[in-house]
């Protein structure tokens, strides 16, 4: 087939994430109560997948809190709505570098590096059906920031996931990333076909030009999954660059905060929004059930 | 900035093109006045060019009589709805071989090869704003139809086109048609900035995957403005595409026939679709005289 | 692997051409004594394989004169040199059109369009292990010619040249060319895997930019084997493109006159230019045997 | 011009590194009059610049000792040779983790990060013409070495270097790197047209296929100037590529060791045999002066 376009999309919603758009928008979910219902609600507008992290509910600071993953896991599980649940692993690997003339010893405040075991414990616990794995070290959108994922680092945590049957979804920032995903299958350490999430312009890693995300696109093996999302305003843009070259849409919060010039979003109007892009394109959104199905996935049931 | 995404959209709508889909949708307008009346529908639509081939009323064969063009140039122009006349001058190119056996003499019936003033003589009479320029040769779609032109041709038909002041739409169907067009400029035959339409996906040009429309997005020069299309079911998806990587967006019923599985589509709802798909990624659709503006074209008054 | 690149490459050379070359350097070969020497001076510095059209010795015009195909075959294999021959199927394509205000009738000196038992007729005689078949019709070079072959033409030629047991050579002059060879098999009129010549910067087929190009390659599919080479002064720099992207290398008088600036080449010259390119990359010059097992080629034995 | 390919190119042979490769070849140099004198013999085989890290004299080990710094300078400056001095600064920005279980505290052996103005003081000292500077942080093929170079940092040394009039060699080694290298020039810290090399294939950063190739080369500014290399056994075939798409070459021990299967090299066979592929492909190699010239170099004198 000359255009590899992908007629049976599944939207992935990012509901919250760790930054520090909470002054931001009002829309941004901060309580586990708030976190889940907004799930929900992407979940009732087409997302056959909410990707959640938790959030101190008194600050809105990002937290790995055992608690709050567990609550906020139960609470969309007990709901009326089906969704394939996709919990964040990215905590604990994160590294804020004192100023240029001493970077050692790094800044207490941003800083949180923790072992392996400790980063999967809510997924331990949980038991999601996705969860993800940032692929690598990168200088991350702020200053002195880092986001940090040695080889060894992800090979452990990878290991951990590949045994609970926890899918991992990973997160490939930049080419770099996409070629260590290929190199943890090669290893043993992922099952084959993986799926990946290609994430586009998230400074400083992949600009989200065209040419860039095709050359990740030809470098995704053909057997994989993946998904697409770019930050900020090309949000929209990447729904239908994701579907025109073969894969799937991740929307939300995480991601972008507008809806319009001037319109702040809500998760489940982003959702609506890329289902009106896919749809008009011509392709199907597909379900939880659906995409269980593609990617070997197994529903847990609720704890209760 | 890293993606080259359009945010200032025009939508070209290609009302009835030449190709035989009178007998397979009724939506497909045929006579002068069904012409402009889907024409000026699009245009309220949001298109902000009307592309206009004509047809034997009676049998919906296409055709270039004068007359019929003459007509349908009138009519859109005496509507109250504005909108940019973009008239084809790709008839008179045409050859239908005979068997593998015995190629020549061709094929009386669908061939119709004339000279280039003649070719150009309705470009003259109804001095729309711009005119396609099919900027090369190729097999097309059809088993034994060449769509003819030569250098030479394209030169001649050029030249005139630039003397009377209408604006050449490139139509570059392959790599090496956008290659020639370069040329063509190089020549002086045709002014810079030119506009250009890739036509994606038409058999036996450029396929319409990513990878080949990328490349001929990377030999667009800087200053040129363009547009893109894909045949058939791809419409809507290049859409996006086009936007994406930096162009303007051209639909209709020339090009596809479908809004929906098994839903037949006017022109006027593929442009509604269109805008769509284009707002919903975040840009905005312009209109006729913006695009007047951007292009350089000068409007041209009804006869009367 | 992340390069792609070939480490086991085959040299075509191609050794005389139909172009107007004769009278540019006095090392293009015309007769068919001169053109089997040269081949087989060409196999002795490294081509595995060698192209070869044949020319009437008097005048050094293009010729499609079986007598001088079959010496020409004859002469190479009775050579003590082992080569794999691959014979021209490109003539009686050829349309030459009238000026552009009279493009009918055809300017009858350039014309030569004949039927396919005709055009294969040689390939019948010779039995090469290689044939070309030029997958399109378009504007060549000059001004009014183009280069003639439509789909019907081509599944006739296909079909003869694959009941007599020899292997086609694509020649893909553009993105839609390799798009219809692939067609072709689809069509069973080819056998998969394919062999396919990625002809980069004929005017005005596709140009020999680097994206043009892996457009093209991105689009081979995997189990076909496939060579490039690129016209004029950049033929030395496609042998690199070539094997950098996973295929062969075709060099030789038809494509370059040149050795140096000011230095006219002999085929064997380009031939050991090229070799000392591809193994100054890393890169294993094979022989014909190694192509003959690669491509389920049959040598056959001379007429004798 | 359809093709880009860069018709006057220049060779930086990278001479030592800093890498383990002692114990594998007793052609990479150590003490500064062995790297001064490689460095010497790889300008006599046709560099014109050279790349030059320190190492500890008796153990091999990377090294950032003014004195060696200054010694390795020296002795080029007051060679016979002329040759453009390119000092790196990318030492002290290495970070050695601990196990996956606990990945702090970072492992002290490996581990070395220092403030801006140490990291740049044998480029205020020693004023080459030109010192790289690595343009992001990475997993840097080891499993848990991170090579760090925060923004912040890299806004500390860029303003440093810009200030010394040392013109920075910005190493790209993933396609974010290449866009901060932008926003650096954005920012005015770094002077445009700026200066970059895209590094390839190193773990974890771009894989060296042509498509991430490509989408880097698109990303350089038109008016940059860039040079390439792929680490190991690509070093050649990177050669090629470099020069089609437009750019420069590396080569070099620091990169890769062997210059046939078997056979160790030394840096002037490797600037040799990258010379053969270049002029072999119909490029010109220049030298020094005319490096300078192109890049707005001034030559410093020796210390004398």
């Amino acid at each position: 087939m000359p255009l590899t376009m992908n007629r049976e999309v599944f939207i992935t919603c990012a509901v919250t994430g760790s930054g520090a758009t909470q002054d931001r928008s009002p829309h941004v979910p901060r309580s586990p109560a708030q976190i889940a219902e907004s799930a929900i609600e992407a979940a009732r507008a087409g997302a056959a997948v909410v990707h959640c992290h938790v959030r101190d509910p008194e600050t809105g600071a990002p937290s790995r809190d055992l608690a709050l993953y567990r609550e906020v896991t139960e609470r969309i599980r007990e709901s009326d709505v089906d969704v394939v649940l996709n919990l964040t692993a990215g905590m604990g690997g994160d590294i804020v570098f004192g100023p240029s003339e001493r970077p050692f010893p790094v800044n207490e405040a941003g800083t949180d590096m923790i072992g392996a075991a400790e980063r999967v414990e809510h997924i331990k616990q949980c038991l999601p059906e996705i969860c993800t794995l940032d692929c690598g070290t990168m200088n991350f959108a702020e200053a002195d920031y880092v986001m940090t994922n040695t080889p060894g680092m992800l090979t452990a945590m990878g290991r951990m996931m590949t045994a609970l049957g926890v899918k991992p979804e990973i997160e490939a920032f930049d080419t770099g990333h996409l070629w260590y995903a290929k190199q943890l299958v090669a290893d043993g350490v992922l099952e084959a076909p993986a799926l990946v999430q290609l994430c586009m312009g998230v400074p400083w890693g992949a600009p989200d030009d065209l040419n860039t995300f095709m050359a990740m696109v030809n470098n995704v093996p053909d057997d994989w999954t993946f998904s697409a999302f770019a930050l900020g305003r090309n949000q929209m843009a990447y729904a239908a660059a994701a579907v025109l070259a073969g894969g799937n849409v991740r929307v939300g919060l995480e991601d972008n905060l507008w809806l319009d010039k001037g319109v702040l979003a809500t998760n489940a109007q982003l959702v609506e929004r890329a289902r009106g892009v896919i749809e008009g394109m011509g392709a199907r959104v597909i379900g939880p059930q659906e995409v269980r199905e593609k990617l070997g996935l197994v529903k847990r049931a609720p704890a209760g």
